[in-house]
């Protein structure tokens, strides 16, 4: 039964015998590894696990398991999490004009493919311009932006993140700079997807700056936001080959395929709980 | 220092207490995991791990680890081996007319990129068709065949495995179809490398062959050898974009650039251990 | 002015004067050349040529270039086309359960990416199963197929290509096999997307059977239809890397990915004049 | 006869009957286009072009055809080149400590597949560096650079492209920084190799840096030089996945590979007449 299946994610100072704790726990709890990945990072001395388990026997009682867990984790300082496989983590999408990611994630998530539910949409323009996306239900806000506003804005959207639930919070090609007190508010749970080229660029429309630089591969990156503006752990990153025939807009809609790929690789890493914080970097462990 | 690590390889029916009886093993017998991959097979029920691991307090004595190891993995009934990390393994080379390949392993070896020490190259051409290639002092034995030797450059071939200890053969663009007894002498530690196409295409010239059809992608496959022509387990693939500018010429040009990366990458992995045969496809845990 | 641009497509034997014709023609009607791709096949002495030209002083009349080419087409004996670029191309789509890459057609429709008018949808599963895309008027037309029905149901679809005078049918997924009088009515202007694997798999659930073979990359393949099933003339192709970690319903999952985007380049390429037959390969001319 | 071929290469401001010129002009010195790309750049107005003919009726003299050539050159205001197909480029090679293109190079010379002839190769290391690899009788130079040498090391270096009239200066991984005046002297007609990566970083071990951003691409890029370090235009690009399993000193070894066949395609697209300057970005005709 596919629903008894549970994921623990863990991260620590690397020393002997976690494995062998965590295995122990496991088999003396009952329960059967079903698939476990493990990284020892030996610059940073960390350590990194996840684990699927079921219960060999029968329903496993989560709060009973993760009480149970608690001297384990404390014994090696774990950070650590235990989420049942398969459940639907609640996501908010903020979005600007651009919606072929807002579209891409709405599919993927009505046939299934990311466990997902969309419990609101925030843009910064109003819903006329999304008359085409068949919402069916998810609940849109419009919350349009100036430099007078932005913080009560803001504050809407933590609001909203908090009366919604929302696990993580996706940056969906929104075109406004979060403040750093936003960026803290939603650490280590909001996914933002960019451009990204060889070299890169600052500043306003680069794709047209690419197509100056004369670059042969543009690309995309998906990250989690800190207040470093586009430098937040890398989660996912991709590329398509171009060459001189490829006018700035001819860039722009291969850079949309690319942006759309990524970041849907992205939350669906995080939400199936594959991705772990090593510093400023991440942990993905690939499926 | 990093002579006193250990790979400890292993595949075995899957059922709960793999992890922690390993674990708990290595944990008593002083070591320290460094690095650790596993994969539990749903379909197949078999379990694989490959561990890399380090005695904590000073250097491992690997005949004591594997004798104290064997009640182990009785009692699961694993196939396992345990290698020093970064011994050289032993590799014969076996080659046709074209070299790149053969080219390119060399230069993998001599600058320490591959951990192997070729032992002896073999090929159906003789010596005057290399003579560009610094050998170094690497035997070169030229065994031409014809139908009727055939038989007895095979058992030729089997004697310098032998002689020579090797532990790996590769098939470095080698030109002639082993026979199946051959073959059967070499599994699991035969690697062959051919083009790949999609759709597939069978006989001969076939870069010639996926021109005619008019692929917009070429590839090539490395694979362990068995008595079935070029459809043994596979280690690697790669592709690479054509076009229809592609001559022909093109297209073998461009496929020896993707068959010496592809075969290099699957004699990688197989010598740092990191292959496991799972019927007839392959675990291979990534580096 | 974007509108007065056009774009002459042709294709005939090779032999000397062919661009230099070609060249004066237009220099003479007062048309410069914007872009221009040319193709010589030296295996079958044909000339393949996409000219993208404009009119210098104004307004061009298509009417009259056609009738003034004709001369420099007949002596050359050309197969060609002359359209206005930017023109939508009426398209029909077929699709059956699965709906990613008719979604993701609508979608690239509706924002301008691709210059198409969707005239129908049809389908042999019925509206309830697309309820959630909206359709925004496309005319959707259920045509269930029994082995009694479906010569009917062909001929049906052979009329609504009539009556909507589409220029181009897109099997999106459609899991039906055309008769070969359908293909035969359809030649040219019909587009199939198929997975596609190194090496490749006959028969019923092939990401099952690429699965069971451990291949290391999976892919998709659009082509032209014809009577030979999955064996027309190649488009565009790509593949992604995958792992022993990938179960069946992962390569799905991915494979949905690799064909929206392999379909959508091989419409794109179609319905912008860029693609020439060649025997039963393509010339595509990138952009 | 394939000797009999020759390559235009021109470039020049946009505007009618460039075409019409160039194929009129060959068509009636009895030459016959094998091949022909061409590109207008609607954003600097200006023409690209490179044309492989041969003499329909026998063998072209070239210096004749040059001369016939020279009034329609100067109507357009054409930068242009002509020359025969197949014929080796004359190439010099500068390399450092790490060898790997070096023999990549040396290797594709020595098959056929690179057409150039390599007339020197100079290295600021000792030839006891390169002891493995068979120079087969090219001359090697050990020019060692300090500060106070560098003025004269360099003069060194453009004398030996004078004396062996080398079309041609590759940077092989050539760990010096050129002057100014180096990068002048060499200008168009020298071509670098760098890693690349998404975001770009500057300074000393960029695969260490690249490795703690926590990248998940790591690429190589090559360009022409000029005095802007590692800023020149670009020619050719290429990515390799990554992930947080591989260290700094994988990160150095996948390096190698996407270097060596970077740097390959980029000096095989120069000595084929394939590369156009434009501005300080590039037009390159794929073959």
């Amino acid at each position: 039964m596919e629903t008894s299946a549970f994921i623990l994610k863990l991260a620590c100072p690397d020393r002997p015998g976690i494995v062998a704790a965590v295995s122990h726990f496991l088999l003396h709890a009952g329960c059967t590894i079903v698939e476990a990945q493990q990284f020892e990072d030996p610059t940073e001395k960390r350590f990194f696990m996840r684990v699927v388990f079921a219960g060999a026997g029968g329903e496993v009682e989560p709060a009973r398991l993760r009480a149970a867990f608690e001297p384990v984790a404390a014994q090696f300082a774990m950070q650590w999490s235990l989420t049942r496989q398969g459940e639907h983590k609640k996501v908010l999408i903020l979005v600007s004009k651009f919606d072929h990611c807002l579209v891409d994630l709405i599919y993927r998530a009505r046939i299934g493919e990311l466990p997902i539910d969309i419990t609101a949409v925030v843009s910064n323009h109003g819903a006329e311009n999304y008359r085409h996306i068949d919402f069916g239900g998810l609940p849109f806000h419009h919350l349009p932006v100036t430099k007078e506003t932005k913080p009560a804005q803001e504050r809407r959207i933590l609001e909203l993140v908090e009366e919604t639930g929302a696990d993580l919070v996706v940056l969906a090609r929104y075109m406004q700079v979060l403040s750093a007190e936003l960026s803290a508010g939603l650490a280590r749970r909001c996914i933002n997807i960019h451009h990204s080229f060889l070299p890169g660029f600052k500043g306003a429309k680069p794709y047209h700056q690419a197509h100056e630089r004369g670059v042969k591969l543009i690309g995309a990156t998906a990250h989690y936001v800190t207040d470093d503006l586009d430098e937040g752990p890398i989660i996912e990153q991709d590329v398509e080959r171009i060459s001189h025939y490829d006018s700035p807009e001819n860039l722009v809609r291969k850079g949309r395929d690319i942006e759309r790929r990524v970041l849907a690789r992205a939350v669906r890493y995080h939400v199936t709980d594959r991705v772990l914080l090593n510093g400023h970097r991440t942990v993905v462990f690939p499926d």
